[in-house]
């Protein structure tokens, strides 16, 4: 049971058909990379023949110095009555300058007939006259077979020739897709034995989540032999998304004992999943297996009890192995191993008996119960730290902002003027500036203010800017965390400001933006 | 295939050890009500050696007239070393008066010796005499084997000696749990059939989704003989919750052939499950297997189209058996069909070759190449394509508005003043409030001045707020994308707005958001 599993990721293609989301460019690349050093063996980045996004994309990847992962560019066989060359689509792959090309074709007669209106024999020379071009391009093949299960209960015969044109194409991996997430545990692990049995390929498993099953059904397919899982970080995708990669991961590892990510890395899952809610601006899931919130919460008397006893009494797996704690509802108590661990990774080293750690310890706590999450807002934690160690100034002492918006149907836009008034090393300083919106505005004022000091500070961009409801259930007592990710050249970090009013909060993220970047460039 | 399989209700005690599931004695009856006409064959309804609260439960349920379901008292075996008939907790489950009750008791010899500091046999005579005292009371009984497939890993002798412990003690029902929710579906699987084989009774499975496995959990240990589901509505429970009864039940009625419930409830699942959310104040999944909002919603222009052809190509039920529905979303990649399937979907209905439906064609393009996504703002779509149908006045006419907000470490919190001017049929309103953020301070002023003419306005209330930065890799141009969410009792409705200056987006989805909202209460 010691047989490695390749980790196939899509959360960059199938991912973005889920509801509500989106990634932009800069999103994708970073992404990208966070998976790769995650330890992932395949990152399929978009479907380049669909979208320019996604052929800006694989420009980016193609001169990227990938550690782990191989790229894949996604599309589809070439269409009908077109040969593989002059079918632009499939160019546009080849194009992509990708180690890997996966590519989907059709299982199901019902889709050949009633979908793409063509023959069964034009199907399989679609599939197999695709494969081979791309084969013949240099390319590593991944070949999904799209409603294979589907097709497979339909017309079993036909179903495997599909299979064999793609092998025969030259196919590297051959993937059995439940595409429409309607099957059963039982019957995906007969199938696959069946195809792992009857073709001389690697088999490679992607379900979705319909019936609440993607993940069973990825493990039932390995077990039957398939050694390749395909899915999305949080299980992002179509409907109800796709089989998640973030449960699957920790099953196949700890509890199956294949090998599949760094035994490193498996720590780091919870941040990774963390990190892309953030980027896709969704609330994470607090119930998600191994890495939510409540995955290791003790709520029960008698569970409390045990747990305090004996922690695998209640636990299936040390909570740490993922990135995780333990939580105890009643009297809940904040993550000192957590603080520990964040800054260490930082490399900040922190004396347990010291007052600057006790006194760190409950700002952290203080800050948490106001609604901040330093998960994706390391610089703001960063300076936390430090602030509190190196007993540093204040860049500058604030003596008021004003940002005013106007609007009427009788301009073109909205204006908006900031200004703001401050010391800096007691030298008074008043400026004003317009700007697109009130953050940037700001930001304006405030940079003009501090250039005539700190020179480096016209170097660093804002880049992206989000903003985060909390609390929202309790109406008037709603809070407002904006997250905002500044640059410098290829450098990017992120700072966090809560706030109610959005306002404020954004200037709580904006200012520690700035001083992140200045203490890092000069020693001040 | 065909065999009935009990489906056993926990939510009204497992489920609460979810983190902020917490449910009133009105709320318990009411959601057993509900439980109960929709065909379930057991609902247990609390603990009544725990707490007061379902005591009382109890009290009431036991006059109650229950259509189908038998109601269970939980509770545990005996103390160690006290006789049943003189254990308080024991005594307790039987003044309950439940025609069922339910006990769990130690498999694990882990949890006998570590956590009870017992020895083996006193656990067995635990189990036995609880039992036999509850059966000799006239009880059916139903006993729950906590950490069965654990203790059975570790010691399968003593495992299934504690079975028949309960076994010979009379128990109608021996309930294999996965307590820690660690198992894998192929191990459940054959420790099931071990059972099943080995024990004269029938046997129940109680799983927990620890690994994103307590669906698939279920229907394995089902398909190896369990005839007893225990789970909860929405999978609410400890840590990552129960296995969830919303997606078993069916996976079971309508994937596997078992007889589960009335075949008139099965239409009635997603308000069973919307009702619970609703009654324990949770935000619903969206992504949730059959009942979520985005289960049988579309995105991707391929798949729309095909959908469109034929609704099973990418279905893998019809969402009527379930109570759900079709969604298209118009997003991205959307072409022309879903911009039609959308309207139908919201009632109404476009004319392919009238001016209008090229106007509405028109605008939207132009309004998703300004970065507008309609997308999760279902609101703002249908005031689209209504604005133009309709040629509607609109609410108001803005003369113009002013938004300023202030700070300084002087003040205890940031002040922000919206002044809004407009007139509304040719009646000039000039209002001023303020607010926590701009936002808000916008929302109540213009409130203010709309309410003399739309009184209805009071009972809205703005529930979430989203903001996205887009085209962010593009600097200068970024734009800001702002959701809001707004209800009306349990009606929610969104609208997105979409502008350089985050004010000015905020804006045009508060005016859309409070147009929606009126544009329904009265013909305008």
């Amino acid at each position: 049971m010691s047989q490695a599993v390749a980790m196939y990721d899509t959360t960059l293609r199938d991912g973005t058909q889920g509801e509500g989301i989106h990634f932009s460019l800069a999103d994708k690349l970073r992404i990208a990379g966070r998976l790769d050093q995650f330890g992932m063996d395949y990152i399929e980045g978009g479907w380049p023949g669909s979208n320019e996004k996604d052929i800006e994309f694989f420009k980016a990847a193609a001169t990227h110095p990938w550690k782990h992962a191989k790229i894949a560019a996604f599309g589809s066989t070439r269409r009908v009555g077109v040969s593989a060359d002059r079918d632009s689509q499939v160019v546009t792959l080849v194009e992509a300058r990708t180690p890997v090309v996966t590519i989907f074709g059709k299982t199901w007669l019902l889709h050949v007939t009633e979908i793409l209106k063509t023959t069964p024999e034009e199907n399989l020379a679609m599939i197999g006259e695709t494969v081979a071009y791309l084969k013949s391009a240099g390319r590593e093949v991944v070949y999904d077979a799209e409603h294979f299960f589907d097709g497979c209960k339909d017309n079993p015969e036909y179903a495997l020739k599909t299979l064999e044109a793609a092998a025969l194409g030259g196919a590297t991996t051959v993937v059995l897709c439940d595409t429409n997430g309607g099957t059963m545990p039982s019957e995906i692990a007969e199938m696959t034995r069946l195809v792992v049995s009857r073709l001389g390929v690697p088999v490679g498993i992607h379900t979705h989540n319909d019936c609440g099953l993607g993940v069973a059904n990825a493990l039932a397919a390995v077990e039957a032999g398939a050694v390749q899982v395909q899915g999305t970080i949080n299980g992002y995708g179509e409907r109800t998304g796709n089989c998640n990669l973030t449960t699957v991961i920790p099953s196949l590892q700890l509890k199956m004992g294949r090998k599949v990510v760094p035994d490193e890395q498996m720590p780091r899952l919870r941040d990774l999943s963390l990190f892309l809610d953030e980027i896709a601006n969704v609330n994470p899931d607090i119930r998600a297996p191994f890495v939510g919130d409540t995955s290791f919460a003790h709520k029960g008397g008698m569970h409390v009890n045990a747990v305090n006893k004996l922690a695998r009494s209640f636990e299936h797996i040390r909570p740490e192995q993922v990135g995780n704690r333990q939580r105890i509802l009643v009297g809940e108590l904040s993550g000192k191993t957590n603080v520990f661990m964040k800054a260490k990774e930082l490399g900040l080293s922190l004396d347990e008996k010291s007052p600057e750690t006790r006194d760190i310890l409950t700002k952290v706590k203080e800050l948490e119960n106001q609604g901040y999450e330093f998960e994706a807002a390391d610089a703001s934690f960063d300076l936390l730290v430090r602030r509190a160690l190196e007993k540093r100034q204040p860049l500058f002492e604030l003596e008021e902002y004003h940002v005013s918006i106007r609007n009427s149907p009788r301009r073109d836009y909205a204006t908006t003027e900031a200004t703001v008034k401050l010391r800096v090393n007691g030298e008074p300083c008043y400026t004003v500036a317009e700007g697109d919106g009130p953050v940037n505005a700001l930001d304006t004022a405030l940079r003009s203010a501090l250039a005539k000091f700190y020179p480096a500070i016209t170097a660093m961009t804002l880049c992206d800017y989000k903003v985060r409801i909390i609390d929202s259930s309790h109406g008037t007592e709603a809070k407002t965390r904006v997250l905002i990710t500044s640059a410098h050249g290829s450098d990017h970090w992120s700072t966090v400001g809560v706030s109610g009013n959005i306002i404020e909060a954004s200037w709580v993220a904006l200012t520690d933006s700035i001083e992140y970047f200045l203490s890092r460039q000069t020693p001040i």
